[in-house]
């Protein structure tokens, strides 16, 4: 950690503050320049960061040098990437795979009939919520229980593992039943109890990062679920807010790459919910398969006639999962 | 709801927006512009917004009329501003209230001796945190329950009502014992399941709001308490992400008049979150107390010596609680 | 143009509005809903928004149904892409070309082997600048007339078209005489006077997005240009101003699909400036020609010795020029 | 400036590192943790950032220590602020001045009748402006020469003195005739060659913060100005640009106190801007005071009848400017 004095400290400022690095049981060593003082810290980040520098009299600002995350980053496998083995299919590394399915499970006809229809176009898993985080208590919430019971008859019959997402720790034990990977919804991306429980079980955790999470946040989210013991966490971009208006939100392709750069978790990338329009999932699939991603994710559904949650039509031959997969 | 239609729209395709509006039992009045169609579609929202028109052939976009909360809406109490008594102090429409405490509670020395002056420099309500969300699952935590009986003691011993957070639903009894108001983090502001299990308990609540939630959101968050039947929910701003990079957030002072027209709720400030320095939280309250706040917040801890977890030393006499209040 | 009257507004207000409308030549057409009226108004846009009704009593807020853009307008041209042809080389439709070159033209050895090597990877365009906005006034501000010499000697030898900035209007004779692509940066977006200035030139202009653009605010500065004569407008996404701090901008991949439905000019994308590192341009590159460009830009040096302004060093024989075109 | 290595970097990346910044002409400081190390850089600024240091291998990233201003900031008057005498009037420090006026000069009698009016509530300067940058091309540009006929009245009649904005470099002598104060449109924010020009005038400038631009930013836009020989800048903030959609701009409260700590400089708000709606002036006129500002600037217009730019309407009696000021 390096502390920058303003160029107004005083000499006995800076003797405070290397006092108190030192009291925490970290090294102080200070850099006089011209203008400012820089005081190195080397030592235990988190003690040194418990003494609130940042608030210190002289004090300019406070700059850490090393990431806060240890088991996610990717000089822990020393470069290597780590591949998942979910139920006989790949995820991570060089591995692609298509994770597609209905936004919400709604009835036994939608969710058999896509089922069918993602697995025939190649999809490796499938995914649909049975409970759904909905901004208005007003919309549908979800079938609960028996939308996992249907989720259930679907992989019966399809072989297709499931992803579906988790938002009560409550209701961990009945999603463990179903679920081949546990989803972490963006608005639940630091519920830091509910990391901490997935972390303690033994089952694959996809993480999607929150509309205004940075980077380093989305990993200090998995090294809640890595701390407790579960080492299958993916990470997941899916869009992030900005001013722009023309869209629901900015699908941030350059997560991708400096994320592999950055941990060695797969990543995975949402494209349906960034844009909220069917157009726009192709073209912005194959740009982050082509920025180098492991997996596509997308919301598809089979019920051209009945109210759906968010209404995605089924995809027309032209635009079938297949045409994704490159 | 306005449905916009594409300038190339067709004959058929706005015709099947027609249809699908009216399956949802809404009535749809189109008007054909030179250039446009704008098809105004009148009905149970939840219904029409479920039929995902936004992804229909030839939509260019929807735009809702109405705002979707109603509980939390100014109008529902014809304009006249909710006023909540809470251990005899008031907080809404004219009263101004200090809320003040440490950060995090770390010992019983900090927390009765802060309480105190808290007390003597007039603040209204004793904050401070038992369980703490932290970024990092390598800082501390809080001291739990432990954390929540000092902070009983504190109100036993200075008759300051306490706000506390909830992070885990599995933690609401031991926090009830304690909280005469319960705080909703910024992070969980969207756990949905937490907001609707303390809607069903008799006891205030106070809201932040999360740091990319727009307002319209933050008042969907008070709905989903609101719905179910606990009327005593309190807002509160804490600073937005924005791509300053000279503070940790920008808080946006905007949303308090705003927030007055919107809402019949009482609306309360925390400067010392946004700021993260000491010596912006004087400007920033006086700032909110100008714009019209009923509230203000603030980090406040009395132990110079020890590490706390967000270090504020103690306030001098000149920046003591008192010259805050206006 | 619909106007959105607040619940609370009075049938006084409402007629207020509607004469309002009506005094600008505009037909006023109201829908009374249950809860609120919403008043259409149909005529010149620039009349209705001069009125300023967003401002007046009763009114919850005004929605454009029009775009404000003409002559950039996909429609104009019934779908199809403008092709424009620059010395022979073809941008626009289904056209890919490469833009590189160095950031900065430093000195004729630069300039003249950076430019054989980028004709030699296949590059159909050099860029390079000989005026520099830089955010200090201290740092090097280009050569200038001498950088302008110097890029039409690397045109003469080579015989790759030419584009460089033009940063004020006093400077767009000497720029004439070498540019084949005017180009105008992001921080200059909305500097309206360069704007027209360039629009009664018979030369094509590149316009890069500035970092907190809207895409339709982008498109009303090329309508500049388009409205004085000018019809060989390019269109450049650099990166937008985000929250994340792990990127100096964030290129917003979304951009491209969504202005290719948008409008009929060319769109380029430039990874170069928005990922401030070398690694991320070949990634981005490829994900941007997967999400459908026209051309890619590249900031693209050889001078690895001397100091040059990003200090791009050559790319090595992996990642040269040519790997990026798909 | 600090370079902080990456935990992979060879230590011939790291000698590559030093050698670098040794040919710049400055001392390279080593400091080797047992994770990472660092290299401090110390000597000309200017000419270690030419090195581009950051994309050289083995490097994580360069952190500045100094600030890349001097003319602007505080410690170059040792923390005694600016006060700037214009006709009169005094701006910075301690004072408190209003600064209103209609957004466009449209004609005559609008001008003259706003002109007194703001006079008798206590205004200290008149804006308005002849030249107006817009969004669209279709929109009125504003009346030009004529507008600074119009306002060169006013201030005969009234005596305020004259605070309107130059878009265009080739406008200066005319603007020069008639303006107290130029200013610079948060658009022309980095408008390089026209912040030069006016540095080289003997008037003082205010300069309006871009929509996305940091602080930092703002002030070496200042820099640009000051660095020419002209002293007297104004700086103003105006709302930036956030993902909120309930109001046009974000008003930054907190950059007031944040700028007063940077630089000497005069600090205003113009809060109307940000808002775009009448009823937030008056609110957020007085959080801004209370937060320190010296001055305050409204758009205000008296032409209730006729269409106006952007429409204001007469304030009233209980609003008027007078009101405003604490």
């Amino acid at each position: 950690m390096m502390i920058i004095m303003k160029p107004t400290a005083t000499e006995k400022e800076i003797q405070a503050v290397i006092e108190r690095v030192e009291s925490a049981g970290a090294r102080a060593h200070p850099s006089r320049g011209e203008e400012v003082t820089v005081i190195g810290a080397v030592g235990d980040r988190e003690h040194v960061t418990r003494l609130g520098l940042d608030a210190s009299p002289g004090v300019e600002r406070v700059v850490p040098i090393l990431k806060p995350f240890k088991l996610a980053s990717a000089q822990l496998r020393h470069g290597v990437r780590s591949v998942l083995e979910i139920a006989g299919r790949r995820i991570g590394g060089q591995h692609f795979a298509l994770i597609a399915g209905p936004c919400t499970v709604e009835s036994r006809d939608q969710v058999l009939a896509t089922a069918n229809v993602v697995r025939d176009g190649g999809a490796a898993f499938l995914r649909g919520g049975a409970y759904k985080p909905r901004t208005s208590p007003y919309s549908f919430q979800g079938l609960g229980q028996e939308g996992l019971r249907l989720l259930a008859e679907a992989k019966e019959e399809t072989g297709l593992p499931i992803v579906t997402e988790l938002m009560d720790v409550r209701d961990l034990d009945a999603i463990l039943e179903v679920a081949d990977v546990i989803q972490v919804g963006a608005r639940n991306m630091q519920n830091y109890p509910l990391l901490a429980e997935i972390g303690r079980c033994d089952r694959p955790v996809l993480i999607k990062r929150g509309l205004s999470s940075t980077l380093e946040e989305l990993l200090m989210s998995a090294e809640y679920v890595l701390k407790e013991g579960n080492e299958d966490v993916i990470l997941c971009e899916r869009g992030i807010r900005t001013f722009e208006t023309a869209y629901r939100f900015t699908l941030d392709i350059m997560a991708i790459p400096v994320l592999k750069e950055m941990t060695h978790l797969p990543v995975v990338v949402d494209p349906s919910h960034a844009a909220g329009r069917r157009d726009l999932v192709v073209p912005l699939s194959l740009a982050a398969a082509a920025a180098g991603p492991t997996a596509s994710w997308s919301r598809f559904t089979l019920s051209p006639r009945r109210p759906s949650a968010m209404a995605r039509r089924p995809c027309r031959p032209t635009s079938s999962p297949r045409t994704w997969i490159r």
